[in-house]
This record gives structure tokens, C-alpha cells and sequence, in this order.
């Protein structure tokens, strides 16, 4: 790795390894949520993660390069927590707590790697591939703010009832 | 995992653990650091980092519970990605790049999990420990606020005049 592209291109592909994790975990989060909110964003975000991917190939023919996708041990991380909760939640107000948490843990590895892969683009003069990056790090921070919304809406409060019942019995 | 506490609690192990492995990382970064702006940048941090282990000490102790982590393997797949860049990197500007986006994904996962932590606590009516968790927080979000002034103030720029020099040989 000796040139600023060199890390761009490393990068993009981390991402797009990453994107495609994303893809496959998605719907198992869906499927197991059980608030009809966090599935329904769940859902949308699957939808929108698509067209994600089809950003980025589009950045990879801007800069000449083949699409392709390189092990990315970050997104498997935080993948297996995601696992983890949907093993260990033993009801479902809970299981939903942790699964908005992990995927709050996604949507911030994501800003991180795109608002970088934005900054790189603009330093190296790739404009048409920056606005690309630009449209996914806004469509990633407003997941991120929608998920906050529906955990104060009622996601964490349902889940602090278990707590309450918990105490009572 | 039946309450929200239960998941309350495994989520501070979590990061507790992540505090403790980015102690261990951080003095590796400033090391291999070139510009004197990043290495302070990462110097500052690690102190502030310590702060942030006791700070968790104190929350573990208003909850009533011993300070202890939970292997947590986000933190080992972003540290992973550090330690590839500080590998691969061939010299000291795109390995500045590439460390400074690194740590904005540490900063980024830590800003995810204590969002979260901080939104439980308040939900579980522990407002001493949501205070505490607030103001590591805030430090996270500044940390990170920091870094990108770092990328925009030089650590890009030098990193993409390698491309030119490789491109004039």
C-alpha cells in the first residue's frame, strides 16, 4: 500500500465486503424483531442497503477498478454480536433491545468508513465517486437517527417492563 | 439474557473489555504516528481512555456489580484493521491516513455502544451511571470531531501527494 488510491480502493473494498455481510444479516434481524417498528425499519434498511452496493460498484467503474470485496474482520465482529443476542435473549422486548443496539453498532462503522471514503475521494479529485459516497453516509446517519427514535418510542421501554415483571414475581 | 439490566450489564463488559484493548492499541498507534498532530491526537486519547476505564469502574459499582469484560469481537476486528494498515502501509503518510481513519472507527463503535448504554440507564432509572456514561460520551463524539480536522488539516493532503509523486515517477 503506497498511495492515498491504493488505501481508497482497500477501503472500498472493505465496505463492500462489509455491504454484503449486511445483506445476509439483515433479514434474520428483521425476522426476528419483534416490534412491527424496528422490523419495519429492518426491512427498509435492507432496501436501501442494496442500492448501497449498487452505489459502490458504480465508484468502482469510476475509478477503473473491478468491483470486488475484501475480508473485512470489523463487520464480522460486529456481526457476531448481533448473534449473540438473537442466542441469548430470552424474550422478545429484550431481544429487540439488543438487536436496535447492534444494529445502531453497524450504522457507526459504516458512517466511520464512508465519511472517510468521502474525505479520500474529494482529496484525490474523484468528485462523481464522492457524491456517490456522500448520498450512502446521509442515507446511514438517517438509519442510524430513526433507530434512536424508535428505541425512546418504545423499544426500551417495553424492554425495562421485563425488569419490572421480573422484580413483581 | 431475560431483562433489560441483564443486557445493560453484558453491554458494559462489552466496552469495558473494548476500553481495555484499546489501551493496548492506542501506544502502538502513537508510535507508528508521523505527524506530530496525530500522535498528540492519540497520546491525549490514551489518557482520556484511562478515564473512561474508571468511569466504567464507577458505573459497575453504582449497579452494584464487579468491574469485569466480555470478550467482544467488534473491538478485536476494528483493532485488526489497525494493525493490517500499520503492516501494509509503506510509508509514513498513508499510514497516517490509514490509522487516523482506524481510530475514527474505534471512536465510531464507542459512540454506538454508549449511546446505547446511556439511553438503558436512563430507561432503568440509573441516572448516576447515565451521567458518567454521558460524559464519555461527549468525549468520544469530540474525539473524533478532532481527528477530522487532523484528515482535513494535512494528514489527507500529505497522504495524497504521494499519488502525485508516484504518478511524476
Amino acid at each position: 500500500m503506497k498511495t492515498l488510491n491504493d488505501l481508497f480502493e482497500d477501503t472500498l473494498k472493505d465496505i463492500y465486503y462489509a455491504e454484503k455481510v449486511i445483506l445476509k444479516e439483515l433479514p434474520k434481524m428483521a425476522k426476528k424483531a419483534s416490534s412491527p417498528e424496528l422490523k419495519e425499519a429492518f426491512e427498509s434498511h435492507l432496501e436501501e442497503t442494496r442500492g448501497q452496493v449498487e452505489r459502490l460498484e458504480q465508484v468502482f467503474k469510476l475509478i477503473g477498478k473491478k468491483a470486488e470485496g475484501k475480508k473485512c474482520p470489523a463487520i464480522e465482529g460486529i456481526a457476531e454480536e448481533a448473534k449473540e443476542i438473537m442466542e441469548e435473549a430470552e424474550n422478545d422486548s429484550v431481544r429487540d433491545a439488543g438487536l436496535l443496539a447492534a444494529a445502531q453498532a453497524v450504522e457507526h462503522y459504516e458512517m466511520a468508513r464512508y465519511g472517510t471514503l468521502c474525505a479520500w475521494a474529494e482529496e484525490l479529485g474523484h468528485d462523481d465517486a464522492c457524491e456517490l459516497l456522500e448520498e450512502t453516509l446521509e442515507q446511514e446517519k438517517a438509519a442510524d437517527e430513526k433507530l434512536s427514535e424508535i428505541a425512546e418510542e418504545g423499544v426500551n421501554e417495553d424492554a425495562a417492563d421485563e425488569d419490572d415483571e421480573a422484580q413483581a414475581a
